[in-house]
C-alpha cells in the first residue's frame, strides 16, 4: 500500500514520499526494505535512526523531535497504538471469518443459531443460543442454557458450562473455562468439624460486552447469584475469578492474577501479573495493583499499591530499596547499641 | 417450598411464620419477596435488618442476638454453610443426571462401564474401568488402562493420562490434566553438562475417594511410584501438583497453589491462594500456609506460617507492619549515628 | 534383567552379584525383592542402608563412601540421573507407539502427513504440515499452516493456532495453548483515553526441536515477529509466556512461571516456580532466578537472583533471615532513641 493511502488510513501525518509502497509491519529493529517499522517503547525509538525500513510509524512527541535524524519516510501519530492496529488491519487481510457449521461438530437440535454462525470441527454445543455471526472454535464445549451475543468468538477448546451467557463483540480465549462451580463446601457431620461436602452453585457466569478473556483462565459461576465481568474488561492468560466476583467496566486483569470469591474489581482497575486479591475485598475503580501484589484490605478508588501486604507504590519502592541493606540496617543497629553500652569516656 | 417445611429439611429452628413460601435462595442483599436471604458473612449479616427477603437462614449466634430486630421469619442454623447446601438442594431440583453414552462420544471397545455410566458428547474413553453411576463430561479424555470409581464425575476437557486412578465420589474439573509426565530431566551427553532429555515417567495418579479438582488443575504422574491425593481432599483451580507429590486426606489447596515434586502435604493442611511448596518439602498436618507464601523448609504440624519463605503467621503479620516504614527506620538509624557521631556537649 | 546386562546398559559399575535379576525401578525406600532402589537426594541415601532392594543405583561419592555398608549389590554411575532414565527404559519396555489416523479424527484433506503420523482420537488437524513419526494426541487441535517437525509428540487436548511452528524431537503437553493472541490493545476513541480494543497480532510462535512445554501452559503469538523458544528449552506446567517473548536455547521454566510480553530468558537460564518477569526485562544467559521472585531490571549473565524486586541471592537470604525480627528491630531502635532523649547522667 502506498504510504500517503496508508497514512490517510490510520490517521497519520506523512512526511516524506508518499509514493513508496510497504507490504509489511515489523518492529523498527526487524524492518527492511518493503516494511513499515514500528517505534514506541523508548528502547525502539533508538533504533530508529539507523533503521531499514522504508518508512516508520512513530509518536508524535519523538517525531517531532528527531523526524530531520531520520532515514526514511515517517508517519507521525498522536496515537500510535490505535495507528498500529489500523496498519495491521490494512496490511494484512484478515483472513476470512469461518463460516457455517462443521459437519463433525456435535450441535443440539434445540441449538438455536444465529445468522452467519460459524462451529467449528469437533465442537460440541447444546441447547444453547448463538447470536449472529457467532464464531465456535474447534473442539469447544457449549453447554446447553448458555447464551452468547452476535459477532462473540469462543476460542478452540473454550468450556462454557451451564449458567453462562456472554453478550456481544466478546473473546472467550482457547481452553478457558466458564461456569464450573466455586471452591465452597459444607460439613458433612453433625458437628461440623470438616467442611468437606461441595456446595452445589446456582448462580451463573455473566460476561458484558466486548469483555475478552485469555487462554485456560478460569471464571467459577457465583453460589446464589452471578459472578459478572463488566463491559470491555479485558483478563489474560491463566487468570482465576472465583465464584461472586465482581469485576468492573473496562477493568484489566494481566496473566495469572488470582481473584478470591466475592472479592470486586472497581471499573478501570488494573491488576498486575500474577497479583491476589482475597476473598471479600475491593479493589477501587481507576486503582493500580503492582505485579506479585497480595491485595488483604480494601484498596481505594484511584490507588496505586503494591507488595504484600499492599502498601502505597511509592512507600513500596522505598521500602524494598531499603528491603536488600536489612541486613546491613541490622548490624548499623548492633553497633550503635554497642557504643552505648560502652562506658562513658571510651 | 413452605419454611416450616424448610425448616425441617435443612435442620434449622422455625421463629416465624411457617406457612409462608420461599422458591429461592438469594444473599441477604439480593434477596426479595419469595426469597430465603442467606446472611453468614458479617456485612452480609449487617444487612439482614433491612432485608426485603421472606425469611432469613442466619447462624445461631447472630440470630440470638438479633432476631427480634428482623423484619421477616428466620431459620436459625447451628451450621449455616451445611443448612444453606441443603436449602439449595430443597429448593433447586438437581438437573437430571446425563444418562447413557453420547453417540459422538469415541468409546474403546475393551472399556468395562458400570451401571447407569454416562458418557457426553465428543468424549473419548480407552480401554478403562469406569464404576457405576460415573459421569464423563463432553470432550473429556479418559486414557487405556485408567480407573474410575463409582459416582466420581469427571468434568468437561479433563485429560486422564494413562496411570491415573481415581476412587468414589470424586470430582476432577473442566480441563484438569492427570497424569502427564513430571519435570525430570536427565543429561543427554557424557559429561553430564545439561540435564535436558525428559525422563520418562513410569509411576501413575492415585486419587481416593471424595476428593475434588478444581478446573485447569495440573496433576503429574510420579517418577517411580504414585502421586497420590488422599480422601476428600479439595483442590482447587489452577493448581500445579508435581511428580511424587502427596497429599494427604481432607487437606484443601486452594486457587493458584504451585506444589513442586516429592513435597508433601499433610492431613488437613490449609495452602491459600498463590502459596508455593518447594520440592521436598513437607507441610504438616493441620498447617496453615498464607496466600502467596513460599514454603522453603518444613512447616510442623498445626503451625500456621506466611511469607517467602515462611515464618509463624504472627510474625509475619509483624514484619510486614514495619516493612512500609523500613525507610523511615533506616532514617532513625542514620539520625541516631549522626547523634553518636556529634562532639560531646553539641 | 540381570544386573550385570543392566549395569553395562546404563553404564554404571558393578559391585556385586550380577546373576540377579531386577524387574522393576523404584525409589530406595519403598523397594523390595527384585526392585532396583534408586537413590540421589541425601535423604534418600540415608535409608540405603536398610533397604530390601535387590540391588541399588547410587552416585559415585556415596558408594565410595558407603558401598561396604549397604545390604545388597551396588551400581554405581558417575551420571545417576542418566542412569536412572536408562534402567527405567530398559525395565520398563515404552508402550507402543500409536499407529495410524484415528477413524474419529478429523484431518483435512489439504493436510501433509509424513511416514508413521499417529492421530489420535476426535483430534482435529486443519491443512496443516506434519513431518515423519509426529504423534498428536485424542482431541488435540492443530490448525491450518501449523509446522510440526519429526518426532514431536502434542498431548491429549493441546491446541496449535495458526502462525505455530514447532520442530523435531519436541514435546508439548497436554492442554497446552500455543499461539492465541497477545494482551495488547489499542484505544478505540480519539482522545485515546481508553485501551480496550484488541490489537490483531500478525506474528507467530516458533519453537526449536528438543523443546518441552508443559500441561496447560500458554505460548502467545508475536504482535509482528515470532514468539521464539530456544533447542531444548523446558517448560514445565501452566507457564505463561507473553506475546513477542524470546526464550533462549537449554533455558529452563519452572512451573506457573510467567514471563511478560517483550521479555527474554537467554540461554541456559534458570526460572524457577511461580517467578514472574516484567516486561521487555532480560534475564541472562545461564541466570538463576529464584522461585516466586519478580525480574523487574535486567538480570545479568550468570548472576543468580530473589526476591521482589529481585536482588543477588546471598542479599536475599540475608534480608529475609533479618525480616521476621524486623518487629524486634524497630523496637530496638526505638530503645536506643529513648536512652538518647534522657538527660546525661540517668
Amino acid at each position: 500500500m502506498k504510504l500517503a493511502e496508508l497514512a490517510r488510513v490510520v490517521g497519520a501525518r506523512l512526511l516524506g514520499d508518499g509514493e513508496l509502497e510497504v507490504t509489511r509491519v515489523r518492529a523498527v529493529q526487524d524492518a527492511g526494505a518493503g516494511d513499515l517499522g514500528f517505534a514506541d517503547a523508548p528502547a525502539e525509538l533508538r533504533a530508529a535512526r539507523s533503521t531499514n525500513a522504508s518508512a516508520l510509524l512513530l509518536p508524535e512527541g519523538f517525531a517531532a523531535e528527531h523526524a530531520h535524524e531520520l532515514p526514511c519516510t515517517v508517519l507521525v501519530s498522536a496515537q500510535p497504538a490505535r495507528a498500529l492496529a489500523a496498519a495491521i488491519e490494512a496490511l494484512y487481510p484478515a483472513p476470512p471469518a469461518p463460516r457455517g457449521v462443521d459437519p463433525s461438530a456435535v450441535v443440539h437440535a434445540g441449538a438455536r443459531l444465529g445468522i452467519d454462525v460459524a462451529i467449528g470441527p469437533g465442537a460440541v454445543v447444546g441447547k444453547a443460543v448463538l447470536g449472529d455471526r457467532v464464531q465456535i472454535g474447534a473442539l469447544a464445549f457449549v453447554a446447553d442454557g448458555v447464551i452468547i451475543g452476535a459477532r462473540t468468538r469462543i476460542g478452540p477448546g473454550a468450556l462454557l458450562l451451564e449458567g453462562v451467557r456472554v453478550g456481544a463483540d466478546a473473546l472467550v480465549g482457547p481452553g478457558a473455562v466458564l461456569g464450573d462451580d466455586g471452591f465452597v463446601f459444607a460439613p458433612d457431620d453433625d458437628e461440623g468439624r470438616r467442611a468437606n461436602v461441595p456446595v452445589r452453585h446456582v448462580g451463573g457466569v455473566l460476561i458484558d460486552d466486548g469483555v475478552a478473556l485469555g487462554a485456560n483462565t478460569c471464571v467459577d459461576r457465583g453460589l446464589l447469584r452471578d459472578t459478572h465481568i463488566g463491559a470491555r474488561a479485558r483478563i489474560d492468560n491463566l487468570v482465576q475469578l472465583g465464584h461472586d466476583v465482581e469485576v468492573g467496566d473496562d477493568a484489566v486483569l494481566v496473566a495469572q492474577v488470582g481473584v478470591a470469591g466475592y472479592a470486586t474489581i472497581g471499573p478501570a482497575a488494573v491488576v498486575a501479573g500474577q497479583a491476589g486479591v482475597k476473598e471479600r475485598r475491593r479493589v477501587g475503580a481507576r486503582a493500580r495493583v503492582g505485579g506479585q501484589a497480595g491485595v488483604v484490605h480494601d484498596v481505594p478508588d484511584g490507588a496505586a499499591v503494591a507488595g504484600t501486604p499492599t502498601m502505597p507504590h511509592l512507600t513500596w519502592l522505598r521500602a524494598m530499596a531499603r528491603l536488600k541493606d536489612l541486613d546491613q540496617l541490622e548490624r548499623r543497629v548492633r553497633a550503635l547499641e554497642a557504643r552505648l553500652a560502652a562506658p562513658r569516656g571510651e
